[in-house]
């Protein structure tokens, strides 16, 4: 049930890609998630429903990618010139995605869809893109796990199984922990 | 869809619960979780299918439920003598317990059926059970949805989202820093 891979990008594929895509982010401006279907995402892109299954292979496969395409920021995380502070701007930002009906949908989508783990790889890239400038500098720096499991996993656990995300406070201490050797 | 609450315990409601449960353990053993229906649990357990529906509302619900009956243990989590140990042995249970195909399937159950939060609940309950003993032998203690944001969540994250436990070692960690202070 993966997204599938090793599609080519470039020509007729990727202009498939960002037509299905587009039509999926028009359709949840207009409709209820739930009332969402394959051959209502197809007739709208302009492509026949078999093109999404083969593509996709379900409807929740392809709601995680549009949602994982979101998740890739067009532009690397705020340098504010320290590690501390570069981690409080991601982490206050990522609590504040993933607060919020898309981002909850998101989380539902990766794990219907069983390829969850590519959202990690996305954030661990983030992470990672941080600590390389803070090593840079010199400072001295965890890795990226370390903050997925400090920084990330509080945020995605008490939204998925305790109803409310952490407070602001909250995050800014975790963070501070992360810190911590 | 939340588990329905305010069912009174006793009497034919309590037989009805264990019935139904105990079916729904059994077909678990002998045929694949996705092949189970409601029609099938009520025929096994004597029950009429809408009898199931009223009471759990869906099939999501009702294979949480019996998950969450089986998540509260039988007793209280053991006594070490030290917060530390306590918090130890607890954390490499509830690892091992959710690093296996019931305690995955459990996870997807509870996010499915919209009764994830008491899923935390009980969690927390067995957590307050060690911090007050160690309150109790004069250690200092942090609270209850500290240790769920540094002990369960990222058991809870990287099993879902990175396809990998944490190691028993990084269990270990994880505790320490959840006890500095």
């Amino acid at each position: 049930m993966a997204i599938k891979e090793g599609i080519r990008t470039g020509g007729r594929s990727a202009r498939v890609q960002e037509s299905v895509h587009a039509a999926v982010r028009a359709l949840l401006q207009e409709q209820e998630r739930d009332s969402l279907t394959v051959p209502l995402i197809a007739s709208r892109a302009g492509v026949t429903p078999s093109t999404i299954y083969r593509r996709w292979g379900e409807l929740a496969a392809l709601l995680a990618d549009v949602s994982l395409a979101r998740l890739r920021p067009d532009s690397a995380p705020a340098d504010t010139g320290t590690l501390r502070n570069d981690l409080l701007a991601w982490a206050e930002q990522y609590l504040d995605e993933m607060n919020s009906e898309p981002g909850r949908n998101m989380m539902r989508d990766f794990i219907a869809s069983g390829c969850s783990s590519q959202c990690a790889t996305v954030l661990r890239g983030q992470l990672q893109t941080i600590l390389a400038r803070a090593v840079k500098r010199g400072e001295p720096a965890p890795d990226a796990d370390h903050l997925l499991n400090l920084i990330v996993a509080p945020v995605v656990y008490r939204i998925l199984f305790a109803e409310s995300a952490p407070s602001l406070e909250h995050m800014h201490e975790l963070v501070n922990l992360s810190l911590r050797r």
